[in-house]
């Protein structure tokens, strides 16, 4: 069946002669039934969540494929673990301290809210009445707690990325566990919880160019300031030396699968679709949100064969979840032209902040800190191009309060860590691989060269 | 936009300012209509199904990641191929095998059904009116017929895994097309298909811990004492000898894509998604089953911290799934804290279960047999601990009964296998490698060292 | 929940005790409101939009999987970077030239159309209401664009599988703005723009074997005459060179994913979910999409094994997607039994075309042209079995203009490429591998052998 006959009325008629639309009065209803909203709504979040989970994939693909096979094994067990913990974390702790509905141990809504409650997430009860749902208007609070869940989780797969290759399996964790459960869930619950910055500062982060990419990248960039960088990275001429990815069919199907997992990253973060605007809504976000990473990938691609005189396929990967994250903040209203831009301003920032921060030796092992941090203040700027709403102070100001508070509390958790339990490994299981060294477990025990 | 407007009602209002609940009278329908909820139903099956289809290509990279990379071929081969023939023979025979709709060959829906019904499955026709709708309280019959094929061909994929590095392509795909066909489509019309387990002993199992874990993990249990263990697992002087998997990361990707497709395993499995208690339930169970996956993969993560000093990643990812069996055959009544339990619990079984078979000499590859029939039968007895209408004897008896069957009828099979055309490659063939022996194609022709 | 219970009416009834069809008089709507329907219709493009974007990376994994490791770096870049070239060109020029809404630039609705608009492409504004929709019948604009953007993406993908391992990446992606911006949108609107192909000729392709699959095989045909087979694949002597693909699990996932996918792509193209009869016939696709790749699947297992004695998995892999082109054309009128069969032959044709290719020197490196181009071509002219509005001219003379028109607007633009920038890398840099001599980059640095 194609587009044309529908828009001919072949199809639409035959619909609209079988319609209450024609058998009854003009009274009829038009739109969606009250239940029938809350079913889209919840149905959004379900599949939302459902794609943003992907991500933890994505992720972990994506950083297998850019670590050295000696240290592969010891990424993955990282990345099922943090997504495990989040989870878990997330529900014991995270989700009433994010949404305290009101309730907040510090602050009100009216003044300003800056700490949530505490208390594990309650779900609604099984087969419940339209009347027994938590807010009839909005959708089940299983397929919130369920959609939001992701998105802490995804901050915390931001932080494995960076400081791979050298970090302790337990420590890491255990930062996982204190970044789950009260740092993003803290700073994001004074912009989506109706907070401070919602509420005090006027703060636009639609699906979380600051809330969730940047507060991962911060967490991140603390973690590799504490635990430098990898032995021998940096030469002690000043050179960068490339450490190269063992498996880039794998960090391109990464790729691709967080690509995918935005769609339901940021359309979800519509929040509704149960009416004709908020499904048109979310459709935009899609188209927009797709074209911002084509956007990323090909100023990656063509900055890269200008600067380098060869594409560097990784500069694209990353160029294109840079422009992911560059739409984050604000995918609904720029036109699909301003949507490609702001994505391809995204990949022209990878590629200079990958070697920028090689030049500050920092040492970013899959180059989050560019994707996640640079870029998610970028796209949290760009939401000042095209929505009305928006303020300079109004964004500028929450970027650098959610960036203070993020890196100072990381910077503090990780030097605790560092000064109790140690972060690094040894120089001889660094050398020799964490693989081997630390979990026994090769990730291709029948490949790699000797 | 963030969650907190929504609860404020700053988006809520404005859709009910537009909505038909202020402009007409109080008698406006506030449900979804008739033909909203039979899409919705539909629809939960086209997405739950999909979703299920993909676990297929989970169980693909999974087996592939764990056995040696001189099989991978072959185990892709296998995938594929049960895969495609279960799909065809459901279609045959399967599906009112399963669902008589009460035209039992043998019993009655009053008196218990025992067999179903023969004859391919027919799809309702084109562009059918409600009127013509198979049953237009339900969802349509093909949506119906694709989610719970799906379901069947889980079921094979599992025995693939046990018997993996050295069974025969076309015997295994004979004792497929037998188990998709006849074996699970009998045992699963006993419950779902609403035979004499479900009415007569009250057998609860809501996605299917026993009616499709269990079965592929007793069919798997058959075949693997019939083949025997891989020449050199297990050495004379009763050490077992650790095959590593040859590609992790594929191995962590095929979890990743079971935990995913499990939303559609479970979510589906509610069957319904039209009114707010459906959708409501539905989202309880993506949380849940979410939940116990992660409390499966830390409780092993833990628990091989403890019991080897070092985090065994391969049985981490086991953990997760046994965390998802052990959940899916009550996905829906308990809450996050129980549901994160009752899969820790799986994750605590896999990974004495792993061990357990090696003592007792059964040559399982990649750990299917604790991961999908003993935490299966956890998972079905765990129903008591959070749904009233659950019994002891209604639950005990039917696994029991089940496993009877299975184990019996698959053991049978086998054993005519091996009779008449042979089960085993030769032992040079085995030490060769089926990818070499069997098919003449390797599935890395350029890496493996010599 | 079993599908018994529900059939036996326990729930179904419970939810009509609470339906207003009870509540209310007979008048009562049943049918879904004009706002649901154009909620469902959008929501069928957003999850067909994002399951064929998927595809993408589906044709990245097969691809990448069966050329050698020194080509697999240059594939994957590739890859990435035409999706990211058809999002953006699609947008800028593609979208309006295939759906020109009746104003045509060459001809008209009534006469036949034969060049769409020029014009980028413009989604609703922000919020719209119902009023405000472009088309309040059909479904939002956006969700239509991202869905359609998917197919000529797809239609790109085809191309860079047949040329691999030897074109330029430059050349190649100036061919892929040119097919994506003009000639797949131009022979797309003869079609599904409501062209002269579809309002003189009747012609009839459903979700494209002909316009998309053909299309891609046309233009890779052209392409791999230009371009000349690769270094040594064939001998002087008339002997085909095997080149064995390099990682056999990727080739596998790309095909599962392009496998699931296809729901999306031929589920998506019913174009409409908000009926009955609609959502019934969504199913029915789903369905039979499934069950044509199972029988192209198998029928290349039979055949390869009836034929060389050993199952071939590639063959397998492209039997199933040669069956999933070969129902593309018409997955909704036939039962489930024809659409095995229709989907076998399509892996018959498989197991014949890439000899065939090969014996007319024909270098094809991932046997895209037997499975897009002539399971395309048997595909569209399956609908002759079980369309009965199908004609045998309306069919062979569209696919044999649309033949014309692509193979010859691509030789002419490979020709005019290759005598301008040249086309095909230096015999040094092909025997090294595109990846060390274009790129600078291995895929897998640490494991191919020397």
């Amino acid at each position: 069946m194609n587009k044309f006959s529908k828009i001919l009325g072949v199809t639409a008629a035959a619909a609209l002669v079988a319609s209450p639309l024609l058998a009854q009065d003009a009274a009829a209803p038009t739109e969606a039934s009250r239940d029938t909203i809350f079913i889209f709504n919840s149905l959004l979040f379900l599949v939302g969540g459902f794609l943003v989970f992907w991500m933890a994939a994505g992720f972990t693909m994506l950083e297998a494929g850019l670590v050295r096979s000696k240290n592969v094994t010891m990424q993955l067990t990282k990345n099922v673990a943090l997504f495990s913990l989040a989870a878990i974390f997330y529900y014991l702790i995270g989700y009433n301290l994010m949404y305290p509905l009101g309730s907040w141990t510090i602050g009100t809504d009216d003044t300003g809210g800056y700490l949530g409650a505490f208390g594990p997430a309650l779900l609604e009860a099984v087969g419940i009445t339209a009347d027994e749902a938590d807010d009839i208007g909005y959708a089940s609070t299983g397929s919130d707690f369920f959609f939001q869940l992701m998105f802490c989780a995804t901050t915390a797969s931001i932080v494995s990325g960076t400081l791979a290759e050298r970090i302790k399996l337990w420590p890491f964790l255990i930062f996982t566990i204190i970044l789950t459960a009260f740092i993003y869930p803290i700073q994001a619950s004074w912009k989506w919880g109706g907070g401070f910055l919602d509420s005090q500062w006027g703060f636009l982060d639609f699906a979380g160019s600051t809330v969730v990419h940047s507060v991962g990248g911060w967490a991140a960039l603390a973690g590799a300031l504490i635990l430098g960088p990898r032995i021998g990275k940096y030469t002690k001429d000043g050179r960068t030396v490339p450490f190269l990815g063992s498996n880039l069919p794998l960090a391109t199907l990464g790729t691709f699968i967080l690509w995918l997992g935005w769609f339901g990253f940021n359309g979800g973060s519509q929040l509704a679709m149960g009416t004709v605007g908020d499904v048109a809504d979310v459709s935009r976000i899609f188209a927009n949100t797709n074209t911002a990473a084509a956007g990323g990938a090909i100023a990656a691609l063509i900055l890269t064969q200008i600067l380098y005189k060869k594409v560097d396929l990784t500069m694209v990967l990353n160029g294109a979840l840079a422009g992911l994250v560059s739409i984050t903040a604000e995918p609904l209203t720029p036109g699909l032209g301003m949507a490609t831009l702001i994505g391809a301003v995204g990949g022209v920032i990878v590629v200079f902040g990958v070697p920028f921060l090689d030049k500050m030796k920092i040492d970013d092992v899959v180059g989050a800190i560019p994707v996640h941090l640079f870029a998610g203040i970028w796209g949290t700027l760009a939401v000042l191009l095209t929505n009305g709403d928006a303020t300079f102070a109004g964004q500028i100001v929450p970027i650098i309060i959610v960036a203070v508070f993020v890196f100072v509390v990381s910077l503090v958790i990780w030097l605790i860590l560092k000064a109790t339990m140690g972060i690094r490994v040894s120089e001889e299981d660094e050398v020799t691989g964490l693989d081997t060294a630390e979990l026994g477990m090769e990730a291709y025990p029948e490949f790699t060269r000797g």
